[in-house]
């Protein structure tokens, strides 16, 4: 058994410094100062700012120049171009470096990143699916935050042929990182939980405003901190938001369909007579929110 | 016309220094340090916090002796209660002085309370609805601030034989005490508006938690700060909110029906091919969300 900082990487790149990708650059520094840090990215305005911040200890616009020496290698690009882009880095990559990505849907990134990185002599895959359960409704690397993934649950979703190695390392990284704890299950088993947890809240929150604005629309200027709040997730981008939903639409379908059950319970409660359950189905999802994880500050 | 300063109350009487009377205290001490604080309140633990926080001038467990004085009387208790506290306290006020409320719910509160200080020579009513758009999930005096107020929009619901002088005594309190914008409405609009706003995001905060806990228990766990921003006001106390639910159930059912024909909206959006209608969903909701009042801090 490896010691837990015998797993941590010497020299990380992460490719697509955004929001996530940003963070993991701020609490690397932060956390981790003997780590290199290489950043790629497509975006010139992108990479001078990660230069003029000094963000990272190179700069690169070639995917192969930014993982040749890397022995922990980030995806932090929207989900949609990871197997593009990890099938060009694929041939670059060192002997024993692991992948892992930070995508909000596990499954086709899974199934599409696992056979990228077999190793032909174990029969294992060095790539490790992952997920940190944090964000915020801003984009992007000004946003980006060196204590975003503090308290956070990060999940990963190793399958039955990813090195076992991999996932330690991916995990000791995640620890060293400050995340309040590291998780696996499934690919699918994370799919259902986004979906319920982040997906469904996403499509709440914009059938929310919707409704509003479609009853009256001077209600939203009128509104207080609760319907910010409650909407927090509708200001996320639309175009990242669509291509999430539709990845992992068969979960969030379904998780639609279970809210939608759970309103049919709720219309009669609010009929006369209705208070006593409506009292017992308020106090029960009171208790169940104690049950989430403390905020991050 | 008077001037703004010659409406301003020289003493308010607040009746339940909870989180919203409490907080109406902080903001008077520091905003209005001439003028003089009596409360009220039934519970004696209450009345001692008061009393060792010097909140208040005054501290009465007698409403006839906390009104009796005040120019302005604030009823800040629960709904349900407010009229019977108007009824008892109306036989006890000072000439000209003038009644309001904060309850969240305005058609039942303005029904019952307008008639009880009806002034017989003017035929004019001294009580005036009203509704701070401010709150907090967490509840009494011990969560109250002298901030609660600020970007809030301050609703009032004044009735066609509500005295005029009393909406503008009323709406220039709130000014002084910070609020963003007074404004006026009819009581069943604002019950329309808060049953969008606010009572529909209450419902919908509790229904996605026992949503989420219903299908997957261990997702409320691995959640992150997504999930505990949207349920945030299912936080809140159940028979508070049970009341106020209840006695606003026809705008709240009718709220309920409206979010159920956007989510009957967004359900193809989520099949194949539906992207391009997603997309637009998502983007029309980000840009309402652009028109919510500036948050508090």
């Amino acid at each position: 058994m490896e010691s837990s900082s015998s797993l941590l990487p010497n020299r990380v790149a992460v490719l697509g410094p955004g929001l996530l990708g940003g963070s993991i650059l701020l609490a690397a520094r932060a956390r981790l100062p003997g780590v290199a840090l290489a950043v790629w990215s497509h975006d010139p305005a992108e990479r001078a700012e990660v230069q003029r911040r000094a963000l990272a200890d190179g700069v690169h616009a070639e995917l192969s120049a930014a993982v040749r020496d890397a022995d922990l290698v980030i995806l932090c690009t929207p989900v949609g171009v990871m197997a593009k882009l990890a099938g060009e880095l694929a041939p670059h990559l060192a002997a024993g470096a692991v992948v892992t990505d930070v995508g909000s849907v596990k499954t086709p990134v899974v199934r599409a990143l696992t056979p990228l990185f077999l190793d032909a002599a174990t029969g294992h895959s060095r790539f490790v699916g992952g997920h940190p359960m944090a964000g915020r409704e801003l984009a992007g690397l000004g946003a980006a935050r060196d204590d975003l993934f503090a308290h956070a649950v990060c999940l990963l979703t190793p399958e039955a042929d990813t090195a076992p190695v991999a996932v330690a390392r991916v995990g000791a990284f995640w620890q060293a990182l400050g995340v309040a704890r590291v998780e696996t299950l499934a690919a699918a088993e994370h799919d259902e939980t986004v979906a319920l947890v982040s997906h469904l809240p996403h499509l709440l929150a914009a059938a929310l405003l919707e409704t509003v604005a479609g009853a009256r629309t001077d209600a939203l200027a009128r509104s207080g901190p609760g319907l910010r709040d409650v909407t927090r997730p509708a200001a996320g981008a639309s175009e990242l938001w669509t291509e999430i939903l539709s990845l992992n639409r068969t979960a969030v379908t379904s998780a639609l369909r279970a809210f939608s059950a759970q309103l049919a319970r709720l219309r009669p409660c609010l009929e006369p007579g209705g208070e006593p359950a409506l009292a017992d189905f308020l106090r029960d999802a009171a208790a169940r929110r104690r049950e989430l994880p403390a905020p991050t500050k």
